[in-house]
């Protein structure tokens, strides 16, 4: 199978089993992408990432581009090479980090220049050369240069998003120079159902091998970010991978998988494991709280990771109490094994065609709030910049 | 054989190569003993610590007993299974840490009362509840209770600190009640050549199966250091195990072994890996110096750790550089390497009888300071607080 190619394995409702084949090996779907801002998934070695069975890691554009710039990254002969992760990679473009900037930022259509948040430098992202950055990385899967609102936002406001969006994505497909490196759209519009397909409509004429729903999980309701992922989703070709970004939580993932979505990434199971939140599939633990500090059980009865297979709860609490490094390191495993496996066992179930009753068995599971049992995370990017890792 | 046996396999000059056997395993000496003060070793695995090829680890009273206390400990089944290593514990007695506490400790024969450094709550070691609390850890060698004077100290101080040291570890002989846990003695006497014969033969009456050298690398010059754990060693049986407490770096590590010393403990390979100093056995490394931005060695040429196998200078420094949580772990984990691979070819040097041509190899390699490269690491701990790695 060359680079792109997406091969769907099975439909079972709306939910879809592919498999993508990328350069540097195949990603099966539907998948859960661990974020690695900074060319490292925070605390976690590529052995641990390979151990939990993550298949592609999210890497971004904005943040390599500061530091450690490209030179560096090229100097080690790519951001594979940099960071020894020999398994695919997709970077995002850069845009959904420097529109957070707001103050910071001035836009027109050539592009948009920022000052780094590290030390004010000044910089310019462009379609062509953020498609130009990220081929430079050596990266599977390119995001083009798009243009994200924050949510509220007025007509205008998401009407010129979707224009400008759809303007650099065509100026992203012909500045594309590699073949390894795939090039995916961004579908903009905010909460508005004709602008979304607009901007589907448009992105689609230009025949990318990938759409990602973007714009989402910037500050809308749980239900509103539900009901525009599915929306969006249908208006997607089916022989081609959807990405949905900035999404997950265990309920959120099988949401929008259910909506037919392929691929996820989200700083919730990274940054949640470095605060003391446990993810499990019965909803998140703060692992803190007094009743964990005797409790000999693991993190979550059932789980197949190293952490759960060692560590008492009583352990890892105690961690987190004493502000050891160790416990968001052990955390952060734990947690990114619960999408994983999540995404794992939503492919057999969609294999298997039981998708439905997998689906209801887990939302049925998720917990409602009991005593050290936090709410099942919601949507967790009121701010924008929680969907850094930083 | 019995816990406690040791057996001296082989000698060279002043070196010595020998046998620790505890009730979790066997101790081959010299050895070098990573510091897990709060019951981990800051940022590592009990697993990263078995591939690093460490035989023991050391932990704090002072610290456990406040948090998470010993019922915690109890309900997990004592300390090795509540922090899952399954090799060799060595617990300080708390006596260096409560003697740092200054201001907030009140001290008789009768023991010490503090206040905990971490809520103002008051708390009271005696030699025979140390003994008691240690013993219930299950750790396999327990410390005295000490008392250590920062240096320079008054003659009267000093004599005062001998005399209350002896009738402490008189006491937590008689407490002792556990066989497979061994008390080890601590020779104090400051810079004082009397004072540490007199501390070291009232200690030997009790006939402990091992003996610690105290009350340095608190202030001293490392000339004096080196000169009384030379002149300390040379008074303790030879047929028993010595321990240097708070040593080391390589080339204190290399001076003690000369001295036949046999154990070690130092937060330094831990704590220069959390602040960007990679040690190397010719010399410390700034890891975040500009130097390095681009360097695609590993870290020390030639070092056999999973860091050096996998990862860039280059790499390291983008972590520090960007404050990532996995710089610290991978730098201590190589640190950590480096002395306990110096530990592993001193006895194989002292086995095959080349001791001195090791020593003076490794001395020799030591560089002075250049460009990116700092001063191989000093006698950390002007402040006492050093010694804990916290």
């Amino acid at each position: 199978m060359s680079p792109g190619a997406f091969a769907l394995r099975a439909t079972d409702g709306g939910a879809r089993r592919g498999t993508l084949t990328l350069a540097h090996g195949p990603v099966e779907t539907p998948a859960f992408m661990p974020v690695g801002t900074a060319a490292t998934v925070k605390g976690l070695t590529p052995a641990d990432l390979r151990e939990l069975g993550a298949q592609i890691v999210l890497s971004n554009t904005y943040h390599l581009w500061l530091r450690p710039g490209l030179a560096t990254i090229e100097a080690a002969g790519g951001l594979h090479a940099f960071m020894r992760w020999d398994r695919p990679i997709l970077t995002d473009s850069g845009g959904f980090q420097v529109f957070s900037l707001e103050s910071r930022r001035a836009l027109d259509d050539a592009g948009v220049r920022f000052r780094s948040h590290l030390d004010g430098s000044e910089h310019e992202f462009t379609p062509e050369n953020v498609v130009a950055f990220q081929e430079a990385l050596g990266v599977d899967v390119a995001m083009a240069l798009d243009v994200c609102v924050k949510l509220p936002a007025s007509p205008d406001e998401i009407a010129e998003s979707v224009r400008r969006t759809t303007l650099w994505a065509q100026r992203s497909a012909d500045a594309r120079r590699r073949a390894e490196t795939l090039l995916f759209g961004i579908v903009q519009g905010g909460l508005d159902e004709r602008e979304r397909e607009r901007s589907a409509s448009d992105l689609l004429a230009l025949d990318l091998p990938g759409y990602a729903i973007g714009g989402l999980s910037v500050g809308e309701s749980r239900d509103d970010m539900e009901r525009m992922a599915r929306f969006t989703a249908a208006l997607l070709p089916g022989h081609k991978p959807r990405y949905l970004m900035g999404v997950g939580t265990v309920r959120d993932l099988l949401v929008a998988v259910d909506a037919g979505v392929d691929m996820f990434d989200c700083v919730y199971p990274t940054r949640c494991g470095r605060n003391g939140r446990a993810l499990t599939r019965t909803g998140d633990l703060n692992i803190r709280n007094a009743v964990f500090a005797r409790d000999q059980r693991p993190l979550e009865e059932g789980c197949d990771c190293a952490t759960c297979a060692t560590y008492t709860r009583a352990y890892v609490s105690h961690l987190f109490r004493a502000d050891e490094m160790l416990g968001p390191r052990l955390l952060s495993y734990h947690n990114l094994r619960v999408l994983l496996r999540l995404m794992q066992d939503a492919r057999a179930a969609i294999e298997q065609r039981r998708w439905a009753a997998f689906r209801d068995g887990v939302l049925a599971g998720l917990a409602p709030a009991r005593e050290g049992i936090a709410e099942p995370g919601l949507n967790l990017a009121a701010n924008p910049d929680e969907q850094n890792d930083t």
